[in-house]
């Protein structure tokens, strides 16, 4: 067990977490937002940030106060805490980002350590080799193995109470991000931000992202705590803490209110666009957008920094709620319908389900069965993976029928259900009336799975009108049988949308 | 042209809209919301309502102080605006809902709009008949009888400036309701309530719920302003208004505040199960849940019902917003994610796509395809059916190939496009690159809808892999070739989830 991360509750591979920092003399709650904090010019304070926003803990840049006349030295003498006004965790990042954008920087990893320690900093960056997406497989292995040097030099150093991270990186080489995660994890450094997938985010590839994600996160241990590097948008928070991410950082909520742009839960609107704001928060409640085009730059900045700061915040609380209440999917079947390209992100993310239902609870409140997707969640591919354990009758009906039939229940979008489960979660799901086929498919591969363990069972599948599509999926030996009628020949039961 | 209400834009059937309250002076914008105003207890009193939450128009209750001891005379001396301190519009209920409630109330309609212009209402009642859901056919043609006299004698009254709505019933047999919403629009009243909801909602029968209305709506005239009456839970904001409805009104704030219950777009939590607010309004962002529970019983219930006012009219601003984009759909395919009963709800909606088609305009800003039921949006109705009015040539090749290749391109979901109409809205739609069965089947069809108009002409269709269940739908008549290669035999050709 990892003595500065601990997590408390999962829901998927998505969990609540605390990280402690020893060296802030304080524990912060995650999945958490760091605020990037420009150390040059701020738009909204870090004291605000803390105290009307909440935020636990921020993020500024070392290599920018290293090369500055003005800050170096004040950074030395008070230290960030003072020089930044703020009494939460403190993380600094060593201008890899710097480098990538200009391809060089002027210090090494263990000078640039060393001044983060002596600036305060509570957790710090090596330089790391940011590998663009763009990159092919032998430049991400190279770039890669200059990294793992680097922490290794990182985690020889006598850094004290201070974390270190040991940031994962491989472009979009899957197989090399996982071997990036289990070598930075073999180093022993303290938290593993997931790098250089900002290109990956602003181009809306989420599909790619959640494939480099979900491949770090295989080489990582379940207790390594994970920082998604650059993700600032609130619209892929769910996105990314349903992969394991428990930290976040925003630069976009200032950055983008230079632009005029507004961040919303389901993207990202112009203020010249806007009628009426979207959002609740004391901006959006107190003025409209036509208010806001009229003020100095100045001011409207200052608001649409703290419009995007309040429901960046905001979504970190659903994010929270969500994976506390165990509806995290359910949350995300709602995100993700804020651009074709985020559900590209959920589709592939259900490629994971065997992943992420590693460490899901095996209980939950409620399981809300919301789009085609749903049948493909890890809480279906659980149930069917226990069909295999469970002893079955030599001979065996599975119904859709009513309740006071004999023999076990089909059940969209599980399959075969046996008497002592049906009032077992997830087996008590919530369905719309109107069925997709995507839920009678999957209970009937459940079927499948079923035989597929139990050759030597005769099952008999009762239905009540299936659609033929998914009744073609149970093995030839299974008897089909329509309830009450000749067999179906229904080509979809229902305009449910698919 | 009514000349108290203009529908300014549309989205499918949903529209902003003006709302002229003459008696009141103001015009509303709609949708609007009218928080519920108990004449004898307030939660949040309506100068707040209007002065904080931005509230235009409220509702109250003539029958309360029709029959209030101390209400009654300050009511007649002082009229409702003053009593109230609300300078925008106020509506009354007359006592329908104590009829339903009680089976008997001491007024008759022109009894209780005299006293209701008498008080100062700006939008009054008469005393029309709730049918309940669970009333049969029989019944609900004889009290909307019963109604349709009362609405006669509400418009031979002479009511002066003041509005007087003609509430639609029915219960849920859709034909009576059809009849009704024509029959009231013939009585030259203003405002057009669609009565008896509330058990509907109460129970989550949304797809009776899209029924009712929809039903209504084909008998309303498209300028008539509709009222969905005791629609108060945001959740359900976005489907009411994609049905056309223009006023809403919540009680729900003030009840479920009492009951400690926390209103979101996404359904309802109790205060106990909240470990975080998931919500940027200013109480959510001050006051942590544990805070609000260890309160006393008048702060918390305030607190409560201010989240629950300012989630409500946040969504009004959302759904406003998402009209004058033109992506009142893309709202939708996220707020019915909410439960299953919305995602019922959002299928029986699209059941009626031809309805909702016919205001849409020809042209918005983009088209997100978002889910399975995106296919059976009414844009792509629209294209199937300009398809039987295009010029076609003898023999035309439709092709899902480069876009270098000759013929027209074959365009998930919508369908054979000529190349005059390719980046014309809406056949620009962003697609997830896992396109869904529903997609590619909903093109075909669109093959099939060429075809059947045009059956003179030799299609053939081009295609680089779509799935079996989706080729299978092409007319006999029409070749089908695989692009490069043997004809498909892909069973699906992503597991797009469906």
């Amino acid at each position: 067990m990892r003595d500065t991360f601990e997590v408390r509750a999962h829901d998927g591979a998505g969990r609540l977490g605390e990280l402690t920092v020893p060296r802030a003399g304080v524990t912060v709650e995650t999945p958490a937002l760091l605020p990037v904090v420009n150390p040059h010019v701020q738009s909204v304070e870090p004291a605000r940030l803390e105290r009307v926003f909440g935020a636990e803990i921020i993020i500024t840049n070392s290599y920018i106060i290293h090369g500055s006349d003005t800050l170096y030295e004040p950074a030395r003498e008070e230290g960030l805490a003072e020089l930044l006004d703020f009494s939460g965790a403190i993380m600094t990042d060593s201008g890899s980002f710097q480098l990538a954008e200009y391809g060089d920087i002027d210090v090494t990893t263990a000078e640039i350590l060393a001044f983060q320690r002596e600036i305060g900093s509570h957790i710090a960056t090596p330089v790391d080799i940011p590998t663009p997406p763009d990159a092919d497989r032998e430049q991400a292995v190279a770039e890669w193995e200059t990294t793992r040097e680097r922490l290794g030099v990182a985690a020889e150093m006598d850094t004290g109470e201070m974390l270190v991270t040991a940031p994962v990186q491989g472009g979009v080489h899957v197989d090399v991000r996982e071997r990036a995660g289990s070598e930075a994890a073999a180093t022993g450094l303290d938290v593993f931000p997931i790098g250089a997938v900002v290109p990956l985010m602003n181009e809306y590839r989420f599909r790619e992202l959640v494939e480099v994600v979900a491949a770090a996160k295989r080489g990582l241990p379940v207790d390594a705590p994970v920082h998604l590097f650059g993700a600032g948008h609130p619209m892929m928070f769910a996105l990314a803490a349903a992969l394991g991410c428990d930290l976040f950082d925003s630069a976009a909520y200032a950055l983008y209110a230079r632009d005029d742009r507004y961040l919303t839960v389901r993207g990202t609107e112009h203020l010249d666009e806007l009628a009426y704001f979207p959002c609740e928060c004391p901006t959006c409640s107190g003025h409209t957008p036509a208010e806001l085009r009229g003020m100095d730059d100045d001011d409207r900045h200052r608001l649409l920094a703290e419009h995007n700061l309040a429901v960046s915040f905001g979504e970190v609380r659903r994010v929270r709620q969500a994976i506390r209440r165990g509806n995290l999917f359910e949350l995300l079947e709602t995100r993700t319908r804020g651009h074709p390209a985020l559900l590209d992100g959920y589709r592939t993310l259900l490629d994971y389900a065997d992943q992420l239902e590693a460490n899901d609870p095996v209980s939950k409140d409620a399981f809300f069965y919301l789009s085609a997707e749903s049948a493909r969640r890890p809480e279906v591919i659980r149930h069917h993976r226990r069909l295999a354990r469970l002893d079955v009758p030599e001979e065996l009906v599975v119904t859709a029928g009513a309740p006071g039939e004999s023999g076990w229940r089909l059940v969209p979008p599980f399959g075969p259900v046996p008497p002592t489960l049906s009032d077992v979660y997830p087996l008590t799901a919530e369905l719309p009336d109107r069925i997709d086929d995507a839920a009678y498919e999957a209970a009937v591969d459940g079927v499948r799975a079923l035989v597929e363990a139990h050759p030597d069972a005769t099952v008999e599948l009762r239905h009540d009108g299936w659609p033929k599509r998914a009744l073609e999926r149970a093995p030839d030996t299974v008897t089909v049988a329509r309830l009450g009628g000749p067999e179906a020949d229904t080509d979809s039961r229902d305009d449910g949308g698919s």
